[in-house]
């Protein structure tokens, strides 16, 4: 389907709105936490004015598609396009260099500033570009956000894995 | 996130049911087509009854992560599964091992054939196996299905491409 559209994100001021529209979603991220408030506001959560590319991905509208999304059509879209963006990520790293999907925004303002057609929708902003260093484990689980989920949790035989959600 | 749950079909029994769950979804979609359909029933769509291995692979229900997906929760579990995917894609014809996504199917039916819990969503039967060979272009462009996007199409900068969608 290649339902990708990739936006190379080139005008300064432009960038800046940009950044603008998820420093609003990270406060309003924070304000939506129970617990860790400003824990969380400490956290670098984006690179969107920093990186040496900054990229924007949007889920191109719908083109009827019937063949293999007859039953979910959005999803199966939306997947096409994670696996781009993961290949790309995969790229990136095999040159050592670092990628970052921010989706701390407001999909509708995202789209007001790239001029996106209706039906279309950003999910993605990516900032790209050197990195002084890689985590040696996901950022999340190194400041205590999230462990590793066991592998029981995730993979099982024949049915649901029935093992407790060990995350919480 | 981690919303991914993989499960190893390796009950014959339930195989052939998920078999027939694809083959259902795949007539319905012949039906669905305007144009080629015959053509349509005619292309192999799937190797769920032959491929060495069966994962079915099921978006976890909503655990209420708020980090970074606050304004699109569902859209950021299923890119987060949809990568996974990739990966195990990637390593696998990185092994000469071919993999098949898919996707014909009723996800209420295949949650009740694997007992998956409420809210969670089956995205996706992966055949994976030894191939006699690979494709040399996507199977859907060799058999004159779709044609690949022209590169304005898909990237620009700036603001959303306006180049002409020549796909159809």
């Amino acid at each position: 389907m290649q339902p990708w559209r990739f936006i190379r994100i080139t005008d300064a001021a432009l960038r800046e709105k940009l950044a603008g529209v998820v420093e609003s979603e990270r406060q309003r991220t924070a304000a939506a936490m129970d617990q860790r408030k400003s824990e969380f506001m400490r956290l670098k959560v984006d690179g969107v004015r920093d990186c040496a590319e900054l990229i924007a991905v949007v889920l191109a509208p719908d083109d009827g598609t019937v063949f293999g999304r007859r039953t979910m059509p959005d999803e199966m879209a939306l997947c096409s396009v994670s696996c781009a963006i993961e290949n790309m990520w995969l790229a990136a790293r095999a040159e050592n260099i670092g990628m970052g999907w921010v989706s701390f925004f407001e999909p509708d303002d995202v789209a007001a500033l790239l001029r996106c057609p209706e039906g279309s929708k950003p999910i993605a902003l990516l900032c790209l570009g050197p990195v002084k260093a890689f985590y040696d484990k996901p950022m999340l689980e190194n400041e205590g956000w999230r462990k590793r989920e066991s592998m029981d949790v995730v993979l099982s035989e024949n049915q649901y894995p029935i093992a407790t959600d060990e995350r919480r």
